[in-house]
């Protein structure tokens, strides 16, 4: 999907939230445990009852290689369902992919060709030829870890390089190496005051926001600090609202909760 | 398998060669591409004709995951038969993994559980609680990304912070939270002279040499900087073996590669 229609659909839509699909075993609720594929099925409700609160799914890849080759499956199907069915929806495989140029060019099919996403997220340690095989595919975009949400960011993302963050050099390198029409950047929403210094280095970038629930973040600060004349943002989350409810109304409640957070949007669409 | 079976297997066998498993069925000889799984049979044809000139294999993943379900299958199997048929092998899963902790902990069961590899690669710079979760697992290993073999890595790992490159306050952080018995470090071979830097700040630990061959490294070098009182080096080769013939004695040309490499290694180990 490229920049234009996803600004079109989040306008319309009303919301620029991406829902994470972390699906866990131990955490779905029991009347999936006896289905032949528990994840699919799981996915599946989470994304019928969610779909009109967001613009973008986000398969969290760790989720399903944790089941080896039935959870490949399960993530085979998922994107394949909202490609069929939801076909405007927005679909980014969290992967956290990279490595030497001939192998980034491996994983970049793995994630635009076998699993037909249309973003997969990237880490950026390795540099240039790390990134570069993810770019330059119609409609299709690498999502680069800028500021991460976690607490282990501080390691060595925030250390000091020549008077400003690691985060800030990786951003300003890895854009000058793409455009706003293949690139965005994963900036976490626990740091919303570091958004301000991001957004002067790559105002235009879409940000791909994690971070806002479980993990601490606010919607309102990501969202004053981070926004642009395009929106500019998919704030994503995940647990707080595919395990919104464990009962037999844990969609109904999963849609009241992504409807929510996209209410809260609603004011800063124009 | 533990360090000191590592160690041992390295002195039996005379050789710390690690043989990269990178099929890529547009390279792979001819005979190969009507059987029903390409690249489990010619990973079978390399494994049996080089186990005697190595201690290790490693399948990088996204050669694997380009191939969608099928591609996983053929990794699972590959894994599978080295583990029965050459148990005293080590196998690394090359997948350069790393998020946040619930994510890593996914990872880590991938990786040690659903794969049944003995290391995987991480990718470090989303920090402790993305390097932690590979770590404490009986004879498993996290393999850190330290400094890599490719052009990309003078981007953001050669910066320099605070007087010293940021790989190496890299490698002394994540040394920090391991230890040199579940632990190592990727430490790319066209970087010979950095090796001396990175053997003061981790004098103990195993690393990973990726590098050597298609991509320029001397094996001369690394040996004369890299190796320690335990050995301590994995040096890994993939397209200059697993391709080193086309035709139908590609496995002996391969095994021929491997053997000269190996011979190579023998004078250090004592």
């Amino acid at each position: 999907m490229n920049r234009k229609k996803l600004i079109e659909q989040i306008k319309l839509k009303k919301t620029f939230l991406c829902i994470g699909l972390d699906p866990d075993v131990e955490k779905i609720p029991q009347q999936f445990l006896d289905m032949e594929d528990p994840i699919f099925e799981f996915n599946i409700s989470i994304i019928d009852a969610t779909a009109d609160h967001c613009v973008a799914y986000k398969p969290n890849v760790a989720f399903y290689e944790a089941y080896g080759l039935t959870g490949i499956e399960s993530l085979e199907k998922t994107i394949r369902y909202i490609k069929a069915n939801y076909p405007d929806h927005f679909v980014i495989a969290d992967a956290k992919r990279g490595d030497i140029g001939n192998t980034s060019v491996m994983y970049a099919k793995a994630s635009f060709n076998r699993l037909n996403a249309d973003a997969v997220t990237v880490a950026p340690y390795m540099g240039s030829d790390s990134v570069k095989p993810f770019l330059g595919f119609e409609g299709k975009w690498a999502i680069v870890l800028g500021l991460t949400s976690n607490e282990g960011s501080r390691d060595f993302q925030q250390l000091d390089v020549n008077g400003e963050p690691l985060f800030i050099k990786v951003i300003r390198q890895c854009a000058s190496w793409g455009t706003i029409n293949d690139m965005m950047f994963v900036v976490g929403a626990t740091k919303a005051e570091m958004i301000d210094q991001i957004r002067k280095v790559i105002p235009d970038h879409f940000l791909l926001v994690p971070g806002v629930g479980a993990q601490g973040g606010s919607l309102e600060e990501v969202c004053k600090h981070g926004i642009n004349k395009d929106i500019g943002l998919l704030v994503n989350v995940s647990r707080n609202i595919i395990y919104a409810g464990q009962g037999e109304d844990f969609a109904n409640k999963a849609a009241a909760e992504a409807k929510k957070l996209s209410e809260q949007m609603k004011p800063y669409i124009k």
